[in-house]
């Protein structure tokens, strides 16, 4: 493995595919690369190393053959990319890097399904997993900030104390941190984020430090402990809590199970952050920003005209927020605003 | 929320409701307990707290009604098992809870589903979240153990040391814990376990010291950052694997996917960890220990034929245990083990 994480190493097989390239193109000649297939006639179980692996077919991507140009150019464009990141030392979601990539119209990626496709050609054109170029997959419910807690649970480690700002992937809120006394707390607000690739980026770019920021990351649609947790932060330190999710009806959603909870658990009060505040992706945001969108499709619209009647979001802003949906019948992911630049979000 | 964290207090309500019912069996009553209908006419929302609520129907469980005597015994076993948790300071899944009343024949839940039910009628009689007496919901993916690393991203922490067994809720393993230098280790070997709440058990019962192991939780089938770390501690500390899941097609390929791969990352070779050993649960384990068991059902034979044909389960051992499946026909889980005693799987 040790290779394969070296820095260096991923660097410089990313350089040497820009090398040849840049050497087929001074020669004259028009530049391609062979690729090893994937096709599934191409995947051969090794006994000796006792895995999957590839087999000796390759398929060539030419900028020679019109209707293989695109794909090596989005192929380019992905490593040149992904050095980028790997000399920055950051790292990007797939999802974000199909946002990115709609600032080079001449990638013209259509779906995310196609970016993903060409990051699996680099990683079996460079034999390493994306993840050491910079691309990583979804992560978990999990908490980042200036605060020091003592956990009360389980026994060996009550009365430990612990600073939650220590570990950049987060720590995993389960029981103990959930239910820990809360110490000194530096931060002066509490940032829910529904996707796990702009935690990290706020994490990053140092954002927790820009705006004082507990950053929790609810992976979608917060579970109890999270909930738990930011309803403690709330009551118990007076911190104000923001939610930022994507503008569709779902996003909505998980902004609204925050603050006013969520029918299946009407019967337990402990779990709801009324004074917690939805700051977008809104619906008007998408104007304002001018951000790329999505069509609704007929599960978004039909939640979209469930949410129209629940009372939970009667009250003018969110009546405002739910009609201007229904006339854009459009919706915006938080990695759309990546269109703009690797750290715009927490600009 | 304060007070609803404190532990003395949801004791103090457990010990209501026991008073409760020991006082009507002393003045010669059946005992009975009205609790919160939770039926949807009586979810209603609250424009005051701004959430969903229980209105003031009843339901009454009572022991005088041939019918309703089951879901009373049932309500205050589970009660007087989760007042012992707290006692403790320990935790269940409600998935280990349902294995835990297997114990008690005169509890009788058929499925886990009710069993959860009666949880959640618990949670509206007490007006607190189960997660307050011990029962814990679904984890993800993370990491505990005695070993110091140094990050190497992002930019802010690199160079930073870390231990990996501060924070008994785990740590998210994701790029920065994934791709960190390794420094001082005092485990000798690494448990991956498939179920978020057996990971907590090897922690709550210390396992991590008796073994001297670095607690891996894949939280299902192991994501590739998962895959990734196991295969380094592997290949760079020495460190032997272990791979603890249930006894069924699906924990079977669990472990087959941290050996072996998978077929969709057949084009990448940093991802296995060819000498990670399944310790179980085995099919074989099921008559040693006699464990409760499930019925397989057709997609669980059907995958079991999948694996069958598989190259990658063709050793003597994997066709052996394969074999022994199709003769059972029937599934246990690491939960199940449970049935024992609260600290079984660790001994």
């Amino acid at each position: 493995m040790k290779e394969e994480l070296n820095k260096e190493d991923v660097l410089r097989r990313l350089q040497e595919l820009g090398t040849i390239i840049v050497t087929q193109i001074e020669n004259g000649t028009f530049p391609k690369i062979p690729i090893p297939s994937r096709n599934v006639s191409n995947i051969i179980y090794d006994e000796k190393l006792k895995q999957y692996i590839l087999g000796p077919q390759k398929v060539v991507r030419s900028a020679g053959n019109i209707r293989l140009i695109k794909a090596l150019t989005q192929l380019i464009w992905t490593a040149w990319f992904s050095s980028r990141l790997l000399k920055d030392g950051k790292s990007f979601t797939l999802r974000e890097l199909y946002y990115q990539s709609k600032n080079f119209p001449i990638i013209d990626f259509e779906e995310q399904k196609e970016s993903d496709e060409i990051v699996t050609d680099l990683e079996a054109l460079l034999g390493v997993p994306r993840e050491e170029f910079g691309l990583t997959p979804k992560e978990n419910s999990k908490i980042f900030g200036d605060i020091d807690i003592e956990y009360r649970v389980p026994v060996r480690f009550k009365g430990k104390i612990e600073n939650l700002m220590t570990s950049p992937d987060g720590k995993a809120i389960g029981m103990s941190i959930a239910t820990a006394k809360f110490l000194n707390c530096k931060a002066k607000m509490v940032i829910a984020i529904e996707k796990d690739g702009i935690f990290r980026r706020f994490i990053e770019e140092e954002a927790y430090e820009k705006f004082k920021a507990i950053l929790i990351d609810t992976a979608g649609q917060a579970p109890r402990f999270a909930r738990l947790l930011i309803r403690r932060l709330n009551q118990e330190l007076k911190l104000p809590v923001y939610i930022l999710t994507d503008a569709d009806p779902w996003g909505v959603h998980i902004a609204g199970v925050i603050i006013s909870g969520s029918a299946n658990a009407a019967h337990i009060k402990g779990l709801v952050t009324p004074e917690a505040k939805w700051i977008g992706l809104w619906a008007t945001d998408i104007k304002k920003y001018k951000l790329p969108t999505l069509p609704m499709k007929d599960r978004d619209l039909k939640r979209l005209e469930e949410l129209i009647q629940d009372k939970r979001y009667s009250s003018d802003f969110w009546r405002n927020q739910l009609r201007e949906f229904k006339e854009l019948k459009r919706k915006a992911e938080l990695e759309s605003l990546s269109k703009h630049s690797l750290s715009f979000i927490v600009d």
